[in-house]
């Protein structure tokens, strides 16, 4: 039982950056590593579940314009929101993947910049530039990404991640897996801090 | 700041029961007192939000299968999940506001037992006899009950209080309000603690 912490988010997802600045700590802690996965809230939420987003459905959307601030306050965290009508994160999720085939590692240090670009920043993520951009402060070739960006081999990656999340129920973000265990919203990690503390 | 938590529940929803059996001790630790609010989850998901209960949900569905009885058992108190299709609160709820227009502690106890019959017991809650009989229990008229059953005026007294919750904006059981403060679902216990113990 000391398997990776799955941990499943949209970058479009303020709760999952919220998470991400969390969830790294938490694994640590309990001896764990975490497995990012991006996925695309977008094909989850309204072409699988047929709902709306958070921010077009009544009620919901007032609260989460109190409750997102007032998270970022007590995780003690910096958060904007971005007035970015339209941002997708395909080109970032893709983006992920490519980088993830060749390392895993380098490919996580890439979504925190994603994360801070959007929720810290403020700036779009929805470009490609926006995203070679990020990728080059690591490192990473822009033209080989750049080329990447545009092949089939790398929108099937991330076809074939969203799949799998949609596979293994996953319907949020943040939504973390652990020991088989489903666990979801940023109101949970005590729950998760208790499953991996106690294994139920 | 010494206002009483504000809960709001449907009776047919396990994640207001299971708040039901957490929110006197949480409120009696912090020397606040609880006004009950039963509410009508039907009229605000599918009517005003315009979503589909959680149960006709692809994916969230399945996760609730899986997250009541964790929860139930996390919490150290009794859950069955009975097989009552079409099961509705009406009846009750209607109950509850004639109740406590002359005893509302009276109406919080007749809330109690609602619940343990759905929940604990297993029983429906639907027929204004199964809401009578619960009733009498505690001591109520029930000829009297069931005549007020009937009134143009209790019926008025549940949709001003649905009006109501729909004003306050909340949208979801177990919903809390304290000082102001609105914090959403079974799984944010902690933050109404945290809201009790610091005001933030």
């Amino acid at each position: 039982m000391s398997g990776p912490i799955d941990f499943y988010f949209d970058f479009i997802s303020p709760y999952g950056y919220l998470a991400s600045t969390q969830i790294e700590k938490i694994a640590a802690k309990h001896g764990r590593e975490v497995a990012w996965h991006p996925f695309l809230l977008g094909v989850t939420v309204m072409n699988v579940m047929g709902l709306k987003p958070i921010m077009e459905t009544p009620l919901k959307s007032d609260y989460a314009v109190i409750d997102r601030p007032r998270m970022a306050k007590l995780f003690g965290v910096p958060l904007v929101i971005p007035d970015l009508a339209g941002v997708n994160s395909l080109a970032a999720s893709r983006a992920f993947y490519w980088i993830k085939a060749s390392d895993p590692a380098l490919a996580t240090e890439f979504a925190k910049r994603i994360f801070h670009r959007l929720w810290v920043d403020g700036e779009d993520i929805t470009d490609a530039e926006a995203v070679v951009a990020e990728a080059t402060v690591l490192g990473i070739d822009g033209d080989a990404l750049r080329d990447g960006l545009q092949d089939r081999w790398t929108k099937d990656l991330l076809r074939d991640a969203v799949d799998r999340t949609i596979a293994r129920k996953v319907f949020g973000a943040p939504f973390f897996i652990v020991d088989d265990e489903p666990i979801w919203g940023i109101d949970r990690l005590w729950m998760l801090e208790h499953w991996l503390a106690h294994g139920n």
